[in-house]
């Protein structure tokens, strides 16, 4: 079945909040395998919401409105959905004592304009808000259902868990399974060229690309009867990306970041970190520290912002300044050794580079930045060149310090199995 | 004027990724005067979103669309669109350049995919992209205004501010003018009922509230015929802002944020800063280094992320943190003092905190952050209690830290002039 969602507000119309609801709407649909082909925003005005409702009505099974259903005059939303659907209003007994209740609890004196919560659409089926006073409402015509949520994410989201996601459930047989394949190290057009074969053939299960700041994911999604045979669909597509991407994956589970796939490689290796950063000014240790569990293996971090810090805390040597410049490779491999030594860890990453929008020169430009991995005392050193603002070479700096930490260690230990280490 | 925000992309109706474009666009746009009465999302799909093209157009004079302009197979945003006016699509040299050497400064091999990003609609303005390979498109038909943007908010943000809003301002009969004031250390709701009174009287110049992580912006903005006339009926408002919210405004400058602001408070003060962090782990050093000319004030920072790293790279004594717990009060001072001493700097900032979601207790539970602010000796100590996620607590902690620095060194300036230091 095909559901469209439906926020109305004013507020979001103006940008004054994020609207988190129709994301949060839109994964739990996806997850119950309900299409969703449009989500539409509008303000609390009866003509505009009316025809958004009509024209959702004309091209989708189940609407989700969330917003409007408060107290005030410009929350319209319920009467203007019962009018769109030709129904009355009356004044329902067990809202008018919820409402009545849940002022009580609090203590607080009822202002005449809440009963208007209380009136709701002939034949509609009212949902309890345990959480507020204003009630949800599932109104069905003609094999539709237009399905009213209030706006306030902590009233919505439980009243969507508890009473919608049931009843929706019981509308699709069907369910979707998705499954993320995540990549780094390939850049995106290169990552869809590789599989541009698969996603021409796609059908059911289908491949989506999506662009992230030095990643690629691959959602492989199928939809089936049941969910043992949507992820047996998954399987041979999932297994074929690993086949041509290798260990460009780190991994194919939803919730792990390229962070804490680095830390997960690092703690299973029971290997212990430092940073040393210039241009991205600790937000590699940032990134590293958000992943829970990192304290096992992130003691210290430095940043070596200026030469004199580079030489006072790392005791990197002027010559070595002097003779190559801050940024260099020289520069960057010695302060991923010294860190090391400094931290007493196991493996490091040193970061150095002209992020700009200044100090770019004929042949150091903004965007060159050097990272440096040192593992075990196996050190790579790499020349990147960036481009964007400060921030985004900074951004894509870390991004590409993960990935290429990620290789490193595995390289290490390639070279280790094969003895070519000891 | 009557704007319409498309966003398009299969993740945003998967709640993959939540909206958050279509929020800032609908500010922006809010600022600029234009009016907006509808977002709508699609899918990357030719008939659906050539029917969300067509019906924006019959409802609105500017479309504003984002996403969809990648190498990808997906990616038919352009395609569509040029379309939907009959346009056709030609190779665009300087484009198809730009593209080439994008690719050969990060050495890169170019897939022929990429092409597609330099093909663009016949007598449309091609927008340059610094951050990424897909250009913009303003495309103008019958008093109707088109425009492509890429879905990246680091590439879209850059490009509407830039390229874009320049473009709208044109439009838009009489002139606009906002100014922002930008406010730290008052909460959102304090702030609201601080200017109720004049939200309410608003019409021309409005005043809008917007919460950010630790700050509220107040927006004034003005119509009127001329430039000149618009800032005369600004003026007063702001006076009155400044008058009610004092110390508390750092900026009413637009691309001032609250780190250059403590910036440049350092550096017209001749001040250098370290920085140590435990939970925030590099995150508040990172947000000062991304100001660019930072490296006037900014040399060293510390990431002290174990106990044994607060001990050795900072000789913290190990009775001090058995007795107070690494996050206290006391912990968070010594910080403070050490690095400044360690850095030779004259400003230093320390913080200490549960950022969770483990680690927590019942008399120190998930959330409580200790913040020290060490300018020139005179060291202020904050404990706050942030709510949510283990990312979110430790922005509201860097935030917290820059406010609360900022307010230090104001302090501290004002008590020399009063002359209780020396």
């Amino acid at each position: 079945m095909v559901v469209e969602i439906i926020s109305v507000g004013t507020e979001i119309l103006l940008g004054n909040i994020v609207n988190t609801n129709a994301a949060y709407l839109a994964e739990k649909c996806a997850g119950l395998g309900l299409s969703c082909y449009y989500q539409d925003v509008v303000g609390d005005n009866e003509e505009r919401l009316i025809s958004v409702i009509n024209t959702a009505l004309s091209r989708a099974d189940i609407l989700l409105l969330s917003g409007g259903l408060g107290p005030t005059q410009d929350d319209l939303t319920k009467e203007t959905a019962a009018k769109a659907l030709g129904k009355n209003l009356y004044l329902h007994e067990p809202s008018k004592e919820a409402i009545t209740a849940f002022f009580k609890n609090r203590g607080l004196e009822i202002t005449e304009n809440n009963w208007k919560q209380a009136m709701v659409p002939e034949d509609s089926i009212v949902v309890d808000n345990p959480n507020g006073t204003a009630p949800g409402i599932i109104m069905k015509e003609n094999g539709k259902h237009v399905i009213l949520m209030p706006g306030p994410p902590n009233e919505m989201i439980p009243m969507f868990d508890n009473s919608i996601m049931p009843y929706l459930s019981e509308l699709e047989p069907g369910i979707i399974y998705s499954q993320t394949v995540k990549i780094c190290g390939v850049g995106e057009s290169k990552a869809e060229s590789m599989v541009e074969d698969l996603i021409n053939e796609q059908s059911n299960p289908t491949i989506a690309t999506y662009a992230k700041t030095g990643e690629v994911h691959l959602r492989v999604t199928a939809r089936s009867e049941d969910e043992k045979e949507a992820k047996k669909m998954v399987k041979p597509i999932v297994k074929e990306l690993k086949g041509r991407f290798g260990n460009h994956i780190y991994t194919t589970q939803e919730d792990v970041t390229l962070e804490k796939a680095v830390v997960d490689l690092l703690v299973a290796n029971h290997l212990t970190i430092t940073t040393v950063e210039s241009c991205t000014g600790g937000m590699l240790a940032a990134r590293l520290i958000n992943v829970p569990g990192v304290s096992e293996i992130f003691k210290t971090g430095y940043i070596t912002y200026s030469n004199k810090s580079k030489r006072r805390v790392l005791g990197i040597k002027k010559p070595l300044l002097e003779k190559h410049g801050a940024v260099s490779s020289e520069v960057a491999k010695d302060m991923a050794k010294r860190s090391a030594l400094f931290a007493k860890a196991d493996v490091s990453v040193g970061i150095t580079g002209i992020a700009g929008p200044d100090g770019g020169s004929e042949e150091k430009p903004v965007g060159l930045v050097y990272i440096a991995c040192n593992v075990c005392g196996r050190i790579d050193v790499k020349e990147c060149h960036f481009s964007g603002n400060r921030m985004k070479i900074r951004e894509s700096s870390v991004s590409a310090a993960l990935s290429m930490l990620r290789e490193s260690i595995l390289a290490y230990y390639s070279e280790v199995t094969f003895g070519e280490k000891k």
